[in-house]
């Protein structure tokens, strides 16, 4: 990371590949998809359905929730608490509840992102206390880890038989 | 987008989220994890294994190498031809095959990269002849596409009862 950061400079006029507003614009597009898929499961199926072993959607949205939210802490305040799927949470008892709690995320993100001090996406910082990198690649972890997640959310609703929302539209 | 480029300068010293180097190396390292999970997969279940009436692996994994070599040349070139999974193209018959194909787009995408136009992550064009915006987002999408299916991958090799490789090492 270090070494791409010091070749900043050399790249000229394509020194950048997205600005942050770009990226939280991308990041708020996919949590648009994915709380779609939260919406698509049956209440019972959300809380209890899985395949090969996993962890049912809820667990997982839930995961997206404890990263995203302490995680946007983190990055502006250099404060870092563990993740909350590392620590005990308080997991929703209706799809109603977790949707609550997804859109409140979705508000926090909005509210921090501007708050993000100058020069902090390319700071290289101990996420949580545990995972060392910039806070460009932390936020993109997140991001990755919510497609990834989601993108097995996809398979348990059509092994359900429910259509997944197209994962194109991020409207 | 457009709105979020003139913003750019009223960001100051947060005006780049991730440099061109940053996000190729944050591509090749999923690209890395992509690769493993196809390995990852018995020789007959790469090509036939699926749940929810979903796409075998080797198909999901032929539609990302399929976006990303022509994707390349689009980006460079600003010529698109359709994504291979829109035309006829020649499916791998066995998993070295694929393998094989799997790797001459990552050394595709290296070679490729530092021919990109300056200025070209921000020029909005239409991708493929289809799909209008801009090439950091197209790229995004790319990447997107891979990080979704893959997680699909990952639900077929539970189910098989294989373990996938780690998410998180892009090593």
């Amino acid at each position: 990371m270090e070494t791409s950061i010091n070749q900043l400079e050399s790249v000229g006029t394509n020194s950048t590949f997205v600005n942050p507003e770009e990226l939280l614009t991308h990041w708020q597009g996919h949590r648009r998809v994915t709380r779609r898929v939260i919406e698509a499961f049956p209440e019972d199926k959300l809380f209890s359905y899985s395949l090969g072993g996993m962890r049912p959607f809820s667990v997982l949205a839930m995961e997206m929730v404890g990263m995203a939210d302490p995680g946007m802490t983190g990055v502006v305040t250099r404060k870092w608490e563990a993740p909350s799927h590392l620590r005990k949470i308080e997991m929703p008892k209706t799809k109603a509840e977790l949707l609550r709690r997804w859109d409140e995320v979705t508000e926090y993100i909005d509210a921090n992102w501007p708050l993000i001090p100058a020069g902090r996406f390319q700071e290289v910082d101990k996420a949580f206390g545990m995972w060392e990198g910039t806070m460009a690649w932390i936020i993109l972890y997140f991001i990755d880890n919510e497609i990834h997640h989601r993108g097995q959310g996809y398979v348990y609703l059509r092994s359900l038989g429910i259509e997944p929302p197209p994962f194109w539209d991020r409207s």
